[in-house]
């Protein structure tokens, strides 16, 4: 979420299907397992009654944000036999791009920037953003990101693009670099005709033709994006970041688990500008982008991934998206695992 | 449902625990299992692009409504290797009485006229209906239909009996003629004495007496319905079809699984006539027997349907009508059975 | 419930996971298995036909509300062989306090007075209370209701406690006395020094001191509370029932389970006074206790038994009020048990 909605007040989060309490005190924010271990109350329903802690509202057990160790049991005195005794799990937070970053691995984290595009960190830009609960599982949410299919079908009634045609088919090979996956297209068709069918087209008289099917392509390109190279529109990465590559801005999105049924979703769209040119983005960010492309195009796969039910699924030609993308997270994480016994983190 | 209400656009409807999708091309109805099998999207979200034909709305997967088959994967070009290679169930679709008529069994599908009276094939006759999606097993409601013992107690305050009295309690034969069985009435109490508790009845100064217990025993008698020779009430038949037969109009009621909780509940009131004496039926229907009977009087069997709560259960004498009918089923489809399993279908 | 809440008409409750219908005849509730035994149709949905019974609205059994006998099968008339061969369970009811006391146990039931205060069997008093049905087990609700820590820390916001301090601590000792578990205090802060974090106290400067920890060290006390000696602020007992004394009137508190999720809570406050002031206590009741008391305070436990998810669980030293109260529990009654197969009543 964004750093700036976490202020004194606890807010519960589900993160990977645990519970977590997010707090502010001043600039810092701290995570917490959202469970007092006296009597299993969330400590997100507390108070913030000393400097640097947080006290569960039924018996005042009170823990130190930065270390979760529980500093005083306030109702039994100051020399409670179980003060210092008894602590609960805290989690490495970050904040960065105004969003907050929480490790809920084991062992020490990786530093946060190997979850952040390299682009983001290195150079000056601007940006727009929301983020949403949805339903369904995190693994649908990337593999609809990535899926090279269904943009041209289920989004052709996308308001986003309703002045920009999109391709009937394309045939595409999957491309490794720098980490990414990346779509490339060897042939891009703008129609096709289905015999006993009629012509399968998203050509209007209204639309402009198409951006190139790769931003390096395109000859008016910004000159951050165009150092990228990146040799195709749509790129993923682990743990779970789509990158769609425009000439003058690229959207991200974050695929971030709840649980088994949900996923946070969080899209940004990044210009590599400052200055007057800036203002002017946020300025469309907030008026047009923000509801057309973060609100009613993402809405529809939003809710492709909630009705969706496989498997069993037959898998078609442009579906090489999909498998190379799950072969890619078993090469990389081949053991990746959640221990869902109640109370079992750590 | 109503064959009207099926239009261009795929109507989701659940029966015996299969979903299907209803779609009207012309004056033909299909029926199609509802799920792509690309990655399990209902088709009853798709769009109906081409004639003869629904795509799904995620990619674009185009099945033919008559056999299923997909024809086209727009999204993959028309070369694409998997047309032609992938189908979806069909379900054979009939139109009679103005409803749609959807079978779900493995095999050649009987002929329709199997699931429907002789008396509605044959003859000419005006008709009013409706359904309902009702809480409850069906076979609770289809006991409840032929139940001997229940309407004289729980419906003794419905408005469709205000004026008319009913039995107190009766001596019952069931006999078999024709495929239905029938609760034959050998005695009939109009009231009784409990010592102890005082009189049970249903007479009341204001009620006339009511219809004799067979309509063959009315003087004054519909030709078609005395040409029927019923020789009782009330009727029900495989596959869950009830009729209740009154000298001039008959009550039939089929119950169709939608799944393990709720029923299809399919009313219709029919009267062999035409011209005028048609059309003031007609009126009558909407105006009163819709609400009265159709609504009001079958809702108090709705409302036992749905609270019962049986095995355990001790059964009296006039349930001989509910065992009657348990025996028919068991030696007229001795091994009916649904296969649960997601996907199981063919 | 209230006495005064069971009428003519039927009235579902659920004790000890069994359902049971309430009902009155004249001055007298009967309570009886809310199931007929024919088809499983509840008893509370029925009618109330002839005096002294009480009839299944399905097919009209009707049963005796002191036996439970089923006298009359109605609708299969007064020969009918089931008539007085079945039966429902029914359950020793009494009324006392204006309460509604039913026996859910097997065998004979014991005084009802064994469940009630003596102080409210021997003497004149005069009353208020209500009752709510509260989320949680009800031994999570009885663990609250004794337990020492969490007053001082969870109530402290609770305006019932504006105007009167609460300790920051105490050592307790627990003492058994009359069949009471009574909380002790062998010691009370009313504020603690915590380094580091600051100080703990509830006192504030328009708050007057507190009561004494125990009504009998009052110098000013009602004369029947000082008869009973009682060496604490708060008691409990099995088989679930709260006493909190104070020096002019006497809160309880019973936790009736409803099932393993849900209590009945019902909570009486009782001042052992008549004429004048008996009646202003009434009029204070309901102005300010009724809701103050046992409205937002209590409100606060029943918050925290919602919320509570224990086991796991870390006690600390308070927490020997609730050790000593499950020991309690197991030395009484070691083998307390429900059978909750469906029917399986008796």
């Amino acid at each position: 979420m964004w750093a700036e909605q976490v202020g004194r007040k606890p807010v519960p989060v589900q993160l990977l299907g645990e519970h977590i309490v997010l707090v502010r005190e001043k600039d810092e924010i701290f995570a917490l397992h959202d469970r007092c271990p006296h009597r299993g109350v969330p400590l997100s329903l507390g108070r913030r009654q000393y400097e640097g802690t947080i006290s569960c509202p039924y018996h005042g057990w009170t823990y130190r944000l930065d270390s979760g160790e529980m500093c005083a049991a306030l109702t039994d005195g100051p020399e409670s036999p179980i003060n210092n005794k008894v602590s609960v799990s805290t989690y490495p937070v970050a904040q960065r791009l105004g969003l907050v970053w929480v490790y809920v691995g084991d062992g020490d984290p990786p530093p946060v920037e190997r979850d952040i595009p390299d682009e983001l960190v290195d150079n000056e830009f601007t940006m727009g953003g929301r983020w949403d609960i949805r339903e369904g599982n995190w693994r649908f949410a990337a593999e609809n990101g990535f899926d090279e299919g269904h943009a041209k079908y289920l989004h052709n009634t996308a308001l986003w693009r309703l002045f920009k045609v999109m391709p009937a088919w394309n045939k595409t090979r999957i491309v490794e670099k720098d980490g990414w996956l990346i779509r490339v297209q060897d042939e891009v068709h703008w129609e096709a005709d289905f015999p006993g069918l009629g012509t399968w087209t998203n050509k209007r008289w209204w639309k402009r033709m198409p951006l190139p099917d790769a931003p390096g392509k395109s000859a008016d390109i910004n000159p951050v994006i165009k150092s990228l190279e990146i040799p195709g529109f749509v790129s993923i990465r682990l743990p779970g970041l789509l990158r769609v590559a425009y000439p003058h801005f690229i959207h991200y999105e974050w695929y971030v688990p709840v649980d088994e049924e949900r996923v946070r979703y969080v899209q940004i769209m990044v210009r590599f500008e400052s200055g007057v040119r800036a203002s002017a983005f946020k300025a469309k960010y907030l008026a047009a982008i923000r509801w057309l492309f973060h609100g009613q195009f993402t809405g529809q796969d939003a809710w492709m991934v909630d009705v969706m039910d496989a498997p069993p699924e037959k898998l078609y030609r442009p579906d090489l998206s999909l498998t190379a993308w799950r072969r890619h997270i078993e090469s990389e994480r081949p053991t990746v695992q959640v221990d869902r016994t109640p109370g079992a983190k750590r």
